[in-house]
């Protein structure tokens, strides 16, 4: 991997003084161009061994290039905000919209490389946070996000020599801190840790490409001409449309059962019961978010069902038992014009709860696999790829001790039709009737399908459904609200452990 | 993942009987087109719990078509053969060519979920088993193989009542053994483990299609529909061809050194001193061979290199020290007509040595980053993804204890010139030299990109290319053959720690 990058590569100052104003003219333009035809985000990832001038290199492209529309971001230490959410909260929240250009100097990549050398995990660990690194990018490229790799490499005795020159020097000697000598005594071991993550993760769609770190004209030279050459020929493809995917079919429907079609759609629930069992879940409900252990976990519900299911009169009887400060309810309508340039994932991940928090999701991320593949606003391979890229988000969330509870809240055809009547009867409910909800209650038949094979592709170990038989709504409110409470109370036993 | 199986599915005597003649006619029409149009090769992988009727399903399906393009492949215990090689040996061998179906019962899942859920691995492990698994897969579908993965569900209570009736029987005892009890035990890990493999498995590519195992006229029934809509998807999409993808570029050149030029070819060794270190290395690398470790590890050698660059002669001064039985050349040309009809790597692992056993390739698997990119013989995403994938061929070696030695044996262009022209000057020579060579040189400049950027691309940590510099044959053999000596010595001292 770092064969070609320990040769001894050098521009001299006469070329270097020539070619940099052709390349940051061209630079500058394709820059513009991008900004105009907003064709995609690029990622720029700068990485590689201590001393190598990530930061060097950074600043130099961000001045050949018109740096308003060049962010960059050296992440070091996470701040408490990020702590409280799952590791790559922090990345999300940089991504750059279509048309910018985010760098990102320590990257993704970082920690576990790091971890790794410094023992505190396996290779098997190291292979699962590259796993998900590959699953991240690979999601990011399928969402049309240019992402560019470079690792800066340095021979062991050019590193060396280089840490040695920046502390001799007063004005660069804040640079090289203890942790770059600690890091510089595990040269090799970091040499191989690293040769082994950027092995796994050099994918088709995100290769590294390592650029000897030695001399600063070579480096600029190489990654300037390396992104100028990626953005060209991607602002200069015609927009062919793709092909659909050859891809296997989901289940056919073989008879006419389906998970939704066998619920128990007469379960009703009395008036007195109801008060009971209400009035002891809320107590319940408000107790579990005092409990001491609750600071350390996260809860994210998710509501989707069909229109007038009583989704927000279930979200109601969760928040009235809840301290207004302890939960935010996040309703999801279509995206805004900031949203749409990024991955579609980017507007949940905004809206996660930190710790000692609960996120009420009205409506959610399974938009992508419901209104969006039914009303065909994405084309069948972007649905088809979120069911994994949603259950790589969940996974992340449960990893980070969030609670993911998700409920189906359902209701038969008939039961909509009489409350969509009702509504427009009722002055005060008409305004939570539109033309839209009308128009969704033709298609129910595809509704229903996509909202079962949805079930059946997210429904995991980790994040189940909950499908809530919602033909009586107090039926309905009090299984959401026990299983909110099922779920976290058993969140909280495990935290003991 | 299992909700839809555990509904109760079921398909009545009449249906059935009505159903199936018109699939079954639908299905022997696709499988003669498949086999007229060798548009593909399928895969289809039979998993799911014990007593779900997998094997059954098989034999149904089997029966369905024509068998003599089926192939079913229930794979057990590994044999001795399968035993001395990595794991994934024995799934290459049976892999179907274009145009025929191959079927497994118990596939490449099995060994890892089997681990996990008597809890002789973690769950890290778990997860690169699976990772290793999906990169696998995907390589098969960018080859353009068709694979379904059916995994055959029963709810606990189902696999209870069906365990029970095969036992009642005496036709059918004999399906129930003690292992069938011990994994219902553990059914609910199973149940946890498989959905964990299961959600990180179903990929876009390769998604699962999980069927409820309790009827058999469904089962059968939505396994033939499922096979018959995938393949006919496939035969009748229009060969439209696919656009360039838009791929960050590999390292632009910036000056003029590269990873060849570099190298010293002035470097020479004399005849008493070559005289002496081939008989002392002779004599080394027979011992390694006599080792009574080395039964235990593998060796892969390759050779690649321009044309004359003494390929050859470095290794006939290796397998002149060796035994008969210890080694095998294998001599890479051109692929047959049977190898063009699997995947490329097919050829190589075809020819893998067990333990104990070397294997000398004169050209390789860098076929495909080499000759076939240069001379356009495939895509090039197809050579660009070739580097991932040949990484993880070679991983998949090391891991399962084999040493891989990769030498290119490299001339100057001038010296390339002189050994063409003594060729043609010397009879019992004449033969080596042929029209190809001297096209082959008109690309010399092509050929040494290529190889530069597979050098930066696959030297990795674990299989490290070995530059030999040839224009001196002497040099070159002896440093041929000291690096396969000291290259077996280390692998014979970790095998001891």
């Amino acid at each position: 991997m770092f064969e070609s990058a320990e040769l001894g590569h050098r521009i001299d100052k006469a070329t270097f003084k020539k070619e940099v104003p052709k390349l940051r003219e061209a630079l500058l333009l394709t820059q513009a161009e991008l900004l105009r035809t907003k064709k995609m985000p690029v990622v720029i990832l700068v990485s590689g061994v201590e001393g190598a001038g990530k930061g060097e290199t950074v600043n130099i492209l961000s001045e050949w290039m018109d740096p308003r529309h060049v962010h960059t971001y050296a992440l070091d230490k996470p701040t408490d905000e990020e702590r409280e959410r799952p590791y790559m909260w922090r990345f999300w929240r940089k991504l750059p919209p279509k048309g910018k250009i985010g760098v990102f100097v320590g990257s993704w990549y970082r920690a576990a490389i790091v971890d790794r050398a410094f023992g505190r995990i396996k290779n098997a660990e190291l292979d699962q946070s590259m796993e998900r690194i590959i699953r991240f990018e690979k999601m990011l490229t399928d969402e049309g996000t240019l992402v560019l790799k470079f690792w800066l490499h340095l021979s062991k005795d050019a590193q060396k020599k280089r840490l040695k020159k920046l502390e001799s020097s007063a004005e660069t000697r804040w640079r090289v801190t203890d942790m770059e000598w600690s890091h510089f005594k595990l040269y090799d071991t970091f040499r191989r840790v690293s040769e082994r993550a950027l092995r796994q993760t050099s994918t088709f769609e995100a290769p590294w490409i390592v650029v000897e770190g030695t001399d600063p004209n070579y480096r600029y030279l190489t990654l300037g001409k390396a992104i100028l050459e990626a953005m060209r020929k991607r602002l200069d493809a015609p927009d062919v449309p793709q092909p659909p995917p050859h891809t296997p079919p989901l289940l056919p429907a073989e008879d006419r059962l389906s998970i939704l079609s066998t619920l128990d759609m007469s379960l009703k629930m009395g008036k007195k019961s109801y008060s009971e069992s209400l009035a002891k879940l809320e107590k319940k409900m408000n107790l579990l978010t005092r409990h001491p252990r609750f600071k350390d976990i996260s809860v994210v519900a998710v509501f989707e069902g069909p229109d007038a299911a009583g989704k927000g009169g279930a979200i109601r009887r969760i928040t009235g038992a809840l301290d207004a400060r302890t939960y935010r309810v996040i309703p999801i309508a279509a995206p805004t014009e900031e949203e749409r340039d990024q991955p579609y994932l980017w507007r949940f991940w905004r809206n996660l709860p930190g710790t000692g928090q609960i996120g009420i999701f009205d409506r959610s991320w399974y938009g992508r696999v419901l209104v969006e593949r039914v009303e065909k606003f994405c084309r069948i391979q972007d649905w088809m790829r979120a069911y994994s890229e949603i259950n790589d988000f969940e996974e992340q969330l449960v990893r980070s001790h969030t609670v993911v509870v998700k409920f189906w809240v359902h209701i038969t055809r008939d039961e909509q039709l009489a409350r969509f009547k009702e509504r427009e009867k009722t002055g005060f409910k008409r305004f939570k009737l539109t033309d839209e909800d009308w128009r969704n209650r033709k298609k129910w038949d595809e509704y229903e399908i996509a909202a079962c094979d949805m079930i059946d592709h997210t429904g995991t170990e980790i994040a189940p459904w909950t499908l809530v038989e919602a033909n009586d709504k107090q039926y309905a409110r009090i299984k959401v609200l026990k299983t909110m409470c099922d779920r976290i109370e058993d969140a909280l036993k495990k935290k003991k452990n």
